[in-house]
């Protein structure tokens, strides 16, 4: 059975719907390198470099634009 | 004959909708090297590059965008 | 006279929608190098390269955005 | 407790709004890199590069579009 | 006096507004970098690298979702 | 006193939302690196690289589709 892990994209707040992107932005990661000791180990080389970091929050500013339209920007 | 591979852009639930983002992001792949070997070859490559893991992760990202406001956010 | 190439954005189903993205991320190409022999030695190199391949599939990405609004994503 | 950082996308002017944007652009790399003390000894190098720089700002402009948007672009 | 090249974003055809597309895309670099003869030396550059084009291509995508909803998809 | 610099996203024509989106580029830049001289030595590198001048162009290309939503593309 698959694991459930994204039931809907509606939240309560604007703050859970950044966190549901950077879940969104993580999860196709964890699909094309589904070994975790793999991930772990490039993740201090990521962490310290300052445009890996500035394009992983890019992929959460593109899941942030769905969550906050799924969620009529809240209003 | 062309394989039929997608019907619609229309699923179930935000997780299948996720599904077919993955699928449409790699199907591009595929028609620019459509030779199964060589994109295993490459798999290894990219699969341990966090960089690389990421940019794959934003196209997944964009194909999302489409998918969602395909199933007007599965409201 | 300028070849027609592009009359409409409309196709029956998501897959020439999908067809069409390729083919609008591949016209401004042709459009920069317009010397089909240099496009053609270009192809081995980003074709056998990872990151290449990624680059190119969310051009396509970002076409099929617009190709599927376009359709009412073929509602 | 969770710090409460994004009560709300809703700001008085489109200024407010571009500083939100920036917010939500290094919110997610204080996400993957917790520790201040390492961004602080990534900044320099960052921001005497012009494609760092220009890669910063790209994700401003990623979320600057989902304010804008969740302001009815202030109209 | 400022020179008018942009008076409006409606094009009589879907092809008429991708060359609109390029000319946007290219309008930035012209700005950025107003020295034509500059310009005429990076060309051969980036007109023989793979990923430069893709690149480039990329901008033109953008673009053309701009040009293609304010033309409302040509329907 | 912060310095008032957007006051609004209306333009009056499609060329004026143009040069405010290269605007909204620039000013993410400057904030990250507030030193004008630094920013002025980084020039002359970017802006004789293809590369980084379609990285700039992108970045006005995603302001700009937030400048031409908010006029209602001048229709």
């Amino acid at each position: 059975m698959t694991e459930q892990w994204l039931p809907t994209l509606k939240t309560d707040t604007p703050q859970e719907g950044y966190e549901l992107a950077v879940k969104l932005a993580r999860k196709a990661v964890g699909m094309t390198q589904p070994d975790p000791k793999i991930r772990e180990m490039l993740r201090p080389v990521y962490a310290t470099n300052a445009d890996s970091l500035t394009l992983a929050s890019q992929v959460v500013a593109i899941h942030f634009q769905t969550v906050a339209a799924a969620n009529n920007y809240w209003n």
